[in-house]
């Protein structure tokens, strides 16, 4: 039997609450079903310890995490004590950079019992591949001049390699979907970046004449989000472009807080970390009433990472069944606490057994 | 009597259709209202000009449209001949950078009439105020090696003056409406150039405290569109966000053929430039169903701009009774081609006298 070890950071604010709720899932995954089990290591590295600390994490931090086999996390980010760019910097993201989780994994789809704020969003399920190693998230740039003068500079850094990698990652899995592939652009006013972007997807869907493709400037694409979700498949984004795509894709379901995300890292070098989309939403957190939904979808997909896709489908069938039977958190309209959603997934998981 | 003289550019696709079309509305209310009138001077710069001439515009293009009141412009484009960052940045980025309009107007409102793509619209009333002459839209960047080494480089570059004078303008407008100002940032992905805004942000907004603020990162605000858009009031945005956000601005309108939008030049050098949000449409073009209510509401900016704010709130409250009776185009739903909801326009202003 496979024991999978596994690096918990609940982070900050609902971190904190969904975290474990979401393991409470896996132990009974784990319980239920003979073939899995599942060891978990808590790190407390979060803006509470940098508060401490003076850092995100201790200097030997990657290091401890680098021999698990996925790191499971809430969120990070308190900007009333950390300003973000540090927290997330010191942690989320470097996490992501270090162990390079080159791409994110996103999905979203209609879900049964909550109530989308579009009229009419039909079975939509399409998934979004964010580049999760470059572009515009990047630490080149600076500032120059102070007071009336002062200038800040970004630099995007879109290379050949990470381009195509991620572009390559949505082919592949579009031909285990319904083969479509939605290139999220912006060539008419982003003028470097974005044309080479093009040209490298018009040469990587070369190899997959079997894939239909599209492409489109991010506003419209925002907007094609809103207006007809369900004709999208596979949608390859920048690492800007995906974040803001797969909010979008939080809020057509009904709640960012049941978003799920995977920071997965290629090459098998290192860990793949897990964590779902939402924030740490310090304004409803030790209230009990977060969702973990975001968090215990996000375990399916550590789950299918593990190659335990059958698991994982149960895992987010019974989500599902008990969203649609109305136990659920008043974010999605209902007045079930973390504990009741947690504990009725579990329960019903059991049943099933 | 004030004879206003305007540069009109149709430009590609729906641009040609659409524009006679706003302006037999301005002729119309010329007309019927004593106190104004215009001059119209058509131009025909475009991708077809392009494909003749090498160049979207003559070398003196700019020079022929600086003594003009106003440009009025359609939409520039067309992918298939001409690549779009060749199209833009040699016509629509010119004039916005050229002719210093740094400031993009894009409202946004509940439209009597349109069926909106989200249950619950409520009645939101919002205005973005995109800066329009910086940030992600740079020529600044370029690329290195070739083949599977190749690199790209983009640099935003946000400078402390371009971005306090967008952020003193969303302050002001907002004084003249519900005295709130969200801020979008991205300060905990986006490392050198966000912090610095929110830096700014703050200083302005010590200035205004009679204005109440909001900041929230383009992710969860792009989501926030979806779910509770009647919460804003003024945005103000980057270049990029403030273009995604205002295309989802008329997503959740019902349909981006009526998002109206003005580049405006704050210090009186050069002319400012109207055209709507959405693009030239290649697809739909020649069909005479192209939605003209973006390019006449887009009119209504224009003569709130001359003054002329009666006039301009007549024109908004006639496109919204026609729209609301159910004159409509195919993609709001109704059967109307362009004219006929033109001429229905101009019969009820005519009447309204
Ligand atoms: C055509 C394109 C360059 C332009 C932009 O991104 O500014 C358009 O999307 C807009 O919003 O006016
Ligand atoms: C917290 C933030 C840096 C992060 C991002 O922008 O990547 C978050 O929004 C996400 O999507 O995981």
């Amino acid at each position: 039997m496979k024991k999978w070890e596994i690096a918990v950071i609940p982070g900050d604010g609902i971190g904190k609450e969904v975290v474990p709720a979401a393991l409470d899932v896996l132990k009974t995954v784990a319980d239920v079903h003979g073939g899995i089990s599942f060891s978990f290591t808590e790190f407390p590295w979060s803006c509470d310890y940098y508060m401490e600390h003076g850092k995100m994490m201790p200097d030997d931090g990657l290091e401890t995490l680098r021999n698990f086999d996925a790191i499971f996390l809430g969120a990070v980010g308190n900007p009333k004590f950390v300003p973000d760019h540090i927290s997330l910097w010191g942690l989320l993201l470097k996490i992501r950079r270090e162990f390079e989780q080159v791409i994110n994994i996103r999905p979203a789809k209609y879900f049964r019992g909550l109530s989308s704020p579009l009229t009419e969003p039909r079975d939509f399920d399409f998934i979004v591949v964010r580049e999760n190693s470059e572009g515009e998230y990047s630490e080149v740039g600076g500032r120059i001049h102070r007071g009336e003068d002062e200038i800040a500079i970004q630099n995007a850094v879109f290379t050949r390699k990470g381009t195509e990698r991620a572009m390559r990652y949505a082919f592949e899995l579009a031909r285990k979907r319904k083969r479509h592939v939605t290139s999220a652009t912006k060539s008419n006013g982003i003028f470097h970046t974005m044309p080479f972007w093009d040209e490298v997807f018009a040469d990587v869907k070369r190899d997959y004449p079997d894939v239909a493709t599209a492409s489109y400037h991010i506003d419209a694409l925002a907007a094609f989000f809103v207006t007809r979700p369900h004709t999208f498949d596979v949608v390859v984004a920048s690492n800007l472009f995906g974040d803001i795509l797969t909010d979008l894709g939080g809020a057509i379901m009904g709640s960012i807080g049941i978003a799920p995300a995977a920071n997965i890292n290629v090459n098998g070098k290192y860990p793949s970390m897990f964590e779902p989309v939402h924030g740490s939403a310090p304004d409803i957190y030790g209230k009990g009433i977060a969702n973990p939904i975001g968090q215990i979808w996000t375990a399916k997909l550590m789950l299918d990472h593990f190659g335990e896709e059958e698991l994982g489908a149960l895992l987010l069938q019974t989500i599902e069944d008990v969203t649609a039977d109305g136990i659920k958190t008043p974010d999605l309209g209902g007045t079930a606490t973390t504990k009741e959603v947690t504990e009725e997934i579990c329960r019903r998981l059991r049943k099933r057994g």
